[in-house]
């Protein structure tokens, strides 16, 4: 694509560009009063409470171009910040995308980094309100800001959970780290050997957790058709334990993780044998994840039980007793936070 | 500073990190329900429209570190956001910040870049609500979200001028781009004989112009208490005639500007001579001077007269009179966008 079809950024200019790249923006939130194209955007959240969060991703830091598709990268990049308005179970209604860019990309690799934003915010009706395009003298630079309403008052913070609340967690865990060994040890056989292709065969499931995760607006909405408000929630980017630590500290409680719980794909645990990492370890400290790991009433776990994207992977404990995981044979473990740490 | 007492980012990991850089963050926005140190923040407007805008500032192509103390760099970085919220007609009240850097940046350099931040938030009554910080491969990168209110419906946007509308201007221009010439040439200096110290006596105002820009908040607050709306507003960040032209197209409308009545400083025309660059030249073309341009009806002139921060510097002509600058001798001359391009 980009050696058959390469307009230079240079050549349309920064307000071209940005035209360029908005040109089929259109906006479907009732909300978005102004977009694009002004110093400001004006949004009208009719008496709800805002929710905002904002996150940088960085050119061989937190992705890599070798094997990640521009279109994947702008999808995951408004993914992961609407992740975040979804684990204050708010629902996302409005980004704004900064990029950096280095010349050594065109117009062409740039829409298609666009048509993947603009196929998230399609998915999840969320309009891409703002933002702009600047020089990187190195590498790709994306920072999003992602705006959310919530019912005021209805916000779900990290600081709630009490003793005896059950712990939950959506959909499963572990996936997204395995994809990207995968994606990894592909990228090394091909610098060795140029000309070998990569090997990727049905790890279609793997690879859509690491390239293309989703936020769990739907786990968001079936609590809420179901009226279970959830005592504390996060989503996971980091790995199960580092984020429920974060509950644990902020809600001032300990905890007790069941692992045989702990869901993992049958995928995952295929792809854990081949390259001989226990999967439990890749949910626990792996991280992309995405999904929402949240703490109810007891009351409502029988609401819960019916739902198979839901799974209860313990209970929430005094916080004398610390955090711990309970192993299938007994064992007590201190849960230690090993997550993904961009400094570590 | 950084010789002295230097604390290695990898020794507080990220967590402790944004801990240290957020631990005397106070919030005075009463709708700030929750700040930093969740999943995202929740704001309510009570009722208000949201104003919503965002920028990124990356090192060697928006700001030179050699000559930007990081303390300036901080507060410079909100200024500029807050400026685009005014630009709206709105008051800014919440920001996040999101950057990017490398392990060549201690823990204390980066107090110092915070330390400029909450310096413009404390002056401009606005909460740091959120924000994360990551690793960069190379240099600082910056990108902040601004997010205002105003009265629903009451919002300017850069297309409502109309034929017969004065033109003003906040402030003086062209101060920005002076106090910019001013750092280079001492730049160049220093760096051809190391030692050299750098003559920047008397010089407070222009390189306050371009080090420390102010927000024209009370600008805003001014044509509010007074009843005048402008029927089309934007902030200075390219150059006169960058943004006059941008009035102009969104508003279909043209133009007549008097090079005669464009407002310089005494500062500036002394410097400007030295360097032998016209201030009309710097104030069209030279950006960064953060002033407010806007339009209002002829009935307000008298209202505006009486403010001395506010010049009137032209008029509003039909579209087929194009977008026009008559020069004191009479000659009229087509005005053409030469504004600071990053893409250039």
């Amino acid at each position: 694509m980009e050696d058959q079809f390469r307009t230079e950024i240079g050549d349309l200019g920064e307000f071209g560009l940005i035209d360029h790249l908005t040109k089929n923006n259109e906006t479907v939130q009732a909300g978005t009063i102004l977009s694009v194209g002004d110093d400001a955007a004006v949004i009208d959240q009719f008496g709800r409470q805002l929710v905002v969060s904002s996150d940088m991703l960085i050119e061989g830091v937190h992705f890599d171009l070798m094997y990640t598709p521009l279109k994947h990268l702008g999808y995951k990049a408004v993914a992961v910040n609407l992740s975040d308005i979804c684990a204050m179970f708010a629902t996302p209604t409005h980004i704004t995308v900064n990029i950096g860019i280095s010349n050594r990309f065109s117009v062409e690799a740039l829409s298609e980094f666009y048509d993947g934003v603009y196929a998230a915010c399609a998915k999840y009706n969320v309009d891409l309100v703002g933002g702009d395009t600047s020089t990187s003298l190195k590498g790709f630079i994306i920072s999003i800001t992602a705006i959310g309403e919530v019912v005021p008052g209805k916000f779900v913070t990290r600081s709630g959970a009490q003793e005896n609340d059950l712990i939950c967690v959506s959909g499963d865990l572990g996936g997204a780290y395995l994809g990207l060994q995968l994606l990894e040890r592909e990228k090394k056989i091909y610098m060795e050997h140029q000309g070998v292709q990569p090997d990727l065969q049905n790890q279609g499931y793997l690879l859509g957790k690491i390239l293309k995760p989703e936020p769990r607006v739907d786990i968001v909405e079936w609590l809420q058709d179901n009226n279970i408000t959830p005592t504390a929630m996060i989503d996971i980017s980091d790995g199960l334990s580092s984020e429920l630590l974060h509950i644990c500290n902020k809600s001032e409680v300990g905890c007790i993780l069941y692992e045989a719980k702990i869901p993992v794909s049958e995928e995952a645990k295929l792809l854990g044998m081949q390259f001989n990492i226990p999967t439990v370890t890749c949910a626990l400290s792996g991280g992309e994840d995405y999904e929402l790991l949240f703490t109810i009433k007891q009351e409502d776990y029988e609401k819960v039980a019916r739902n198979s994207n839901i799974t209860v992977i313990g209970y929430i404990t005094p916080i004398e007793q610390g955090a711990n995981m309970l192993t299938p044979s007994g064992k007590i473990h201190k849960l230690i936070a090993q997550g993904w740490n961009a400094f570590g």
